[in-house]
C-alpha cells in the first residue's frame, strides 16, 4: 500500500489538492476544484474537501488508508490550539467550525493548518524563488495584503500566529480606511481594490469613467487614455509597500523579497517602479534588496501545506525533492 | 579544577566581567572596570580585556586552565566569520584588530562574540524581564537606539547579524540629520541626545538657555522651569517609538517589549507617555502589548555574552539556572 499526505489549499473561490509519498516527491499535479457552496459547513467540507480527496485517492489508484496526515492552507483566521475555524471573512458558514477536529476524526490521521501566506511563504522556501535561502520575506499583494516570514530557515508565525500581517500595518494615519476599520492601513493603499479606486479617482479628476471596471485585472486590458491614470496609482502603491519592505529589511536584516499575488501580474507597470522605488530605499540604508516573483504561482499554498504536515511526521525535516 | 566561562561586556567606558561555571551558576557578582585607553589596540586589549580576567582568576582561586570559552558583548561592528572589529565608532583604535583570534591564540578557548543590543537582549531572556517569554524585543533608548529580537525562544540576528537596526528605521524623510547621513531616523527623533536636542531648542524658543546641559541626565536634575519642555519632548520622543513598535509588534505577532537604557531613568516623563501612546496604538490594530523595563540594569549584556558561550558549548541549550 501506497503511503502518502495530502497538501489541501482552501480558497472562497478555489481547492487546490496535491498528493505527495512519504519520500516527499509528488504524485501527479496540482488539481484545482471550483469551491461548491452548500447549505451548511459540514456539507461544504465534505463537498470541498473529503470528496476531492477521495477523487484523487480513486484516480491514482491509491488506497484511503495510506493517508499519512493533512496539511491545510486557509485564508481564514483560526485557532492554532483547536484548529477550530475563527472566522473566514470569505465565508461566514464556518466560522466557529470544528474543521480540524472534523477531519481527524474522519480520517484518524494527523491535520496540520496554517494561515495561506505563510503556506505560500513555505512553498516558495521548499521548492520555489526562495530555495536554499534561511531568511527572507515573502508578500502576496492581491484583494488583500498578506506576508508570510520564514526566519532562521523556519515559518516564523509569532504569538499567536499572526506574524506578518503587514497589510494593517498603518502608513498614514490620515489614509482611506480600511476593512479593518483603521486608517491608512497599507492594504487600503496598495493592494489591487486600492489601486483601482485609485485609478477610477484620477481618471475621474481628468473626466474619464472606468466605473465599469470592478476588479483591477480590467484596467490592465483597459485602453491607451487611461494608462496614465494606472501608472500614478501603481507609482502610489510601490511607493508605500517599498516603504514598509524598507522597515522589513532594516528590522530583521533580510534582503530577498518575494513577490506573488494577482497584482503582480499588472506587470512592468506596478513592478518597475516598485523594482526602482524599493532599490532607492535600500540604497539611502546601505542595505541590498533583491526582489524576485513568486515561481509556484497558485501552487505555493499547497506545496507549502504539504511541507508542514510532511514536517510533522519527519522529525522537522522539510521536504527536499525534485519537484 | 574548577571549569568555568566568561561574560564579557566591552564598552567604550566600562569593561564588565562575570564568570560562570560549568553548571551555569554564577561565580560572584559581575564586575566592573573602567575602560582604560592605550596606544594600540593590543595593549588596549590586554589591559581592559586579558588582566580584567586574569585579576578575577586570582582573586577566585581559580586556575586559568579551567576557562573553556568567552561570550562577550561588543559595541563595535565585527566580521561574524572571522570575528574581526570592522568598526567602533567610539574607539576607532580597535578598527581592523583580530579580536576573536587575538583571544583565541592567547587562551587557546572557543570565543563567541555578539552585538551590544543582542547580548542585551540574550540576559533579559536568561533570567530578567523577558524569562520564560518565547518572542519579545528588547529596545534600548540611550545615546543611540539598539534592539535585539528573541524569535521562537532564540536570539534572530538576520542575513549578517544587523536584525533590529530599528535606530535608523526612517520615520520622518523630512526629520533631523542622523549621524548615519540619513534624514529622519528614529535614532535622530528618540535618543537621548535627541531629546535633549529637542528640549534645549523648546526651551530657547521660551527665552531659557539650558546650553550647558550636555548630558540628557542633567536635565533630569534641572530646575522646575525646564520641566514643560522635557516632558513635552518626551512625548514626541515616545510617540516615534511607540510607532515603530507598534509595527514590529505587527509584524512580529510580539506583545512583550523589554526596555533598557539610560532614557529609562528619566522616569514617568518618558515611560508614562510612552506607556499610553503605545497602548493607544496596539489598541487600534487589536493588539496586546506589555512594555516592561529591563531588570538586569548594565550587567544583561555580559549574562547574555556568557550565555552564548554557554549554549556553544552545552549542545545549544541556554543556561538554566538561579541567578
Amino acid at each position: 500500500m501506497v503511503k502518502f499526505f495530502v497538501g489541501l489549499d482552501v480558497g472562497a473561490t478555489n481547492v487546490r489538492v496535491n498528493f505527495f509519498e512519504t519520500q516527499g516527491n509528488k504524485l501527479g499535479t496540482t488539481i484545482v476544484f471550483p469551491f461548491k457552496q452548500c447549505r451548511t459547513a459540514t456539507e461544504e467540507v465534505e463537498s470541498n474537501i473529503c470528496k476531492p480527496i477521495e477523487h484523487i485517492v480513486q484516480e491514482n489508484q491509491l488506497d484511503i488508508k495510506g493517508m499519512q496526515g493533512i496539511g491545510m492552507s486557509v485564508a481564514a483566521n483560526f485557532d492554532r490550539k483547536t484548529g477550530d475555524v475563527v472566522k473566514w471573512p470569505n465565508n461566514g458558514l464556518w466560522n466557529g467550525f470544528k474543521l480540524s477536529s472534523y477531519l481527524e476524526n474522519k480520517y484518524r490521521i494527523p491535520i496540520i493548518m496554517e494561515d495561506d501566506a505563510n503556506c505560500a511563504a513555505l512553498g516558495e522556501f521548499i521548492m520555489g524563488s526562495a530555495a536554499g535561502l534561511r531568511n527572507f520575506v515573502y508578500i502576496t499583494v492581491s484583494t488583500g495584503i498578506g506576508c508570510g516570514l520564514i526566519l532562521n530557515g523556519d515559518l516564523y508565525t509569532g504569538n499567536n500566529g499572526w506574524a506578518g500581517e503587514i497589510g494593517h500595518v498603518v502608513m498614514r494615519k490620515d489614509g482611506p480606511i480600511c476593512k479593518c476599520g483603521v486608517r491608512g492601513c497599507l492594504q487600503s493603499m496598495a493592494s489591487g481594490p486600492a489601486i483601482l479606486r485609485r485609478t477610477k479617482e484620477l481618471a475621474k479628476n481628468a473626466g474619464i469613467s472606468i466605473d465599469e471596471c470592478y476588479k483591477l485585472e480590467q484596467v490592465f486590458e483597459y485602453p491607451e487614455e487611461v494608462a496614465p491614470y494606472l501608472e500614478q496609482s501603481c507609482r502610489e502603491a510601490a511607493e508605500y509597500l517599498s516603504e514598509l519592505i524598507s522597515k522589513l529589511i532594516m528590522i530583521l536584516d533580510i534582503s530577498d523579497v518575494i513577490l506573488g499575488g494577482g497584482v503582480t501580474r499588472a506587470g512592468s507597470v506596478f513592478m518597475e517602479p516598485l523594482n526602482r522605488i524599493l532599490k532607492d530605499y535600500a540604497h539611502c540604508s546601505g542595505r541590498k534588496v533583491t526582489l524576485k516573483l513568486a515561481q509556484l504561482g497558485d501552487n505555493s499554498g499547497t506545496i507549502g501545506a504539504v511541507n508542514l504536515i510532511y514536517k510533522h511526521l519527519n522529525n522537522g525535516d522539510d521536504i527536499k525533492t525534485i519537484y
